[in-house]
């Protein structure tokens, strides 16, 4: 997509009309809802009758990645990944994305490139249109900022407050990987810290670092529920680990709930390395985060389309509010769930 | 709107869900094609029949302000003014705002809370919605990315590359006074390093220090266009110079330009502090920014509509591409016109 990649090119040589010039020549447009995209003061597009979904997220070097060990492909790809996951989680279809990106002056335009291509894999993976943004300078580290916008028929729409008492409570995917596949960097960045020369021990860990390193939105997901004529009454994405967002789940919608620790969908991989590290892997799924699956409450009547569906596990039921939202363990004991989610400000 | 001026109140301590929660407190939402603002994975909106404009700017601190000098509040409300000022250049109007932050922990929730009172003051003004976003942690300065949403019947929509040859160079209220605005507020920072007890002096300046510090997207310029049914052919706005913005029209609409010095508006604060700091006033203008007027195109037919009003000014008009894009002095001399608009990578 991007050449010379030997080369160092000084982004002061560019200018930032230069470099959106040299982005937007990389940039093809898939949808025609799209009438304009990158090089006026704004994108215009056409919803074709739909609603309007638009979400946003921003991510900080040296706070939600360490480049260190992430490729700056892989951080555009997840990037944009993480923001369609919220698009999804709409049950609506992404067709645009904005990206805005500030960066300081140890980046050269190979590197911008590199980002740029993974920001445009994820966009041609996922038939989503990169249509503006803005590129700035910054005095210090690496910051992103993307704006999804994804269309779906009012009817289709499904937020986080409308789950009911009696409900099942659905998550898709595994949890915990993405947790995991972070310690496992964690620790070689430490070993490679004491002694430089070490090379780093990833093998076997394939699965839990293509989690952590370049998550994929549930796009089949929601096909899937577009396929079956399948709405969830309500749905979110989990992004700050599976407790924190049942958590938001039942306050939103007035509802308790009860999470049943045996059907919670674990990877082997995720098992083993949380084994290793001494760390409970329910603790993984619940507190750990960046799954990017989808989690959704359904009709008990639909339970005969989800129940043998390899894409996603039944793991509980709402329940009336005054009883609480609990984690039923193996051995049948109760627990309340806790949500111990990331705080990026501590 | 926000209470406790006089405490600090930590950031970790509330958390990113306590400080969305707060700041949703403060959100009254305007437009019933808002049909979901904060509180779930995306925002969801109307466009009713319109086509969908969006627009997006990321602010960085040390490189688009510097918090020395500029206040919180009025930061708040710039961010949101330079975001507007796209979507009227496109002759759409904007509906919706998404505002993402990253802030280091030198910041309390009073400062965040001014940050977005400012925020909040412009979308009152300029009655658009703030309906989503995201609030992270940084590891050094202030980042601040708005995304703006606005709407426009496809027939009204004017793009940077339909101006045609005999047209009409127009351009809303005054330029130049941003620049020297920032001028006085970089001196008086100089005197006040050197030494600390000096009280700035800031009177005589208050035209260009609201400029620069509190600029107004020209609503009342996209409205004058809707009331007297007028469509410009080609519309810009003016945020990196006069000379960038001209150019910028020429290029893409593969025509050539005459503008006329004489006729740039300026305001009588701009030439008196131009003259003093030894500037060239219609250098402010053409190479300055910040202005963030509205610079468009016109058919001669509409020339009676625009030659007495009071908002606008013709300052020149469009020629064929291969007469080249002049500068015409005061003396009648003609020169080349140059960009020399601001590059943040240099």
């Amino acid at each position: 997509m991007f050449e010379n990649k030997d080369n160092r090119t000084e982004l002061s040589e560019l200018g930032e009309f230069g470099l959106i010039n040299h982005i937007k020549e990389s940039v093809i447009i898939q949808h025609k809802s799209t009438l304009k995209g990158i090089g006026d003061d704004a994108a215009v597009l056409d919803a074709e009758n739909k609603k309007i979904v638009v979400s946003t997220d921003m991510l900080v070097e040296g706070v939600h990645f360490d480049l260190s060990y992430v490729p700056l492909r892989h951080l555009g790809y997840k990037a944009v990944s993480v923001n369609l996951s919220d698009i999804y989680a709409m049950n609506a279809e992404p067709k645009q994305i904005t990206v805005s990106i500030a960066l300081s002056n140890r980046f050269s335009l190979e590197a911008v490139e590199e980002l740029y291509s993974g920001i445009l894999l994820a966009c041609k993976n996922y038939n989503v249109d990169l249509v503006g943004g803005d590129t700035t300078s910054s005095t210090s580290g690496l910051v992103i900022s993307i704006t999804a916008i994804g269309y779906a028929e009012e009817k289709n729409i499904v937020y986080r407050n409308t789950a009911k008492e009696n409900q099942l409570l659905v998550v898709s995917g595994d949890l915990g990987g993405a947790y995991m596949g972070l310690q496992v960097l964690e620790r070689e960045k430490s070993v490679f810290m004491e002694s430089p020369k070490a090379q780093p021990d990833l093998e076997g860990n394939d699965y839990i670092l293509e989690r952590q390193l370049k998550p994929e939105p549930r796009a089949d997901v929601f096909r899937m529920f577009k396929d079956m004529k399948l709405v969830p009454t309500a749905m979110i994405d989990v992004s700050d680990g599976l407790a924190s967002e049942i958590l938001h789940l039942c306050t939103q919608s007035g509802v308790g709930v009860e999470l049943y620790e045996s059907k919670i969908p674990l990877d082997p991989q995720t098992v083993d390395r949380a084994m290793e590290f001494s760390i409970d892997p329910t603790v993984a799924a619940l507190s750990g985060g960046e799954d990017y699956e989808l989690l959704f409450a359904l009709d008990l009547a639909d339970y005969d389309k989800v129940k043998n569906n390899p894409l996603v596990t039944v793991i509980g039921h709402f329940t009336a509010q005054s009883n609480g939202c609990s984690l039923i363990a193996k051995d049948n004991s109760r627990h309340e769930l806790k949500a111990q989610g990331w705080n990026s400000f501590k």
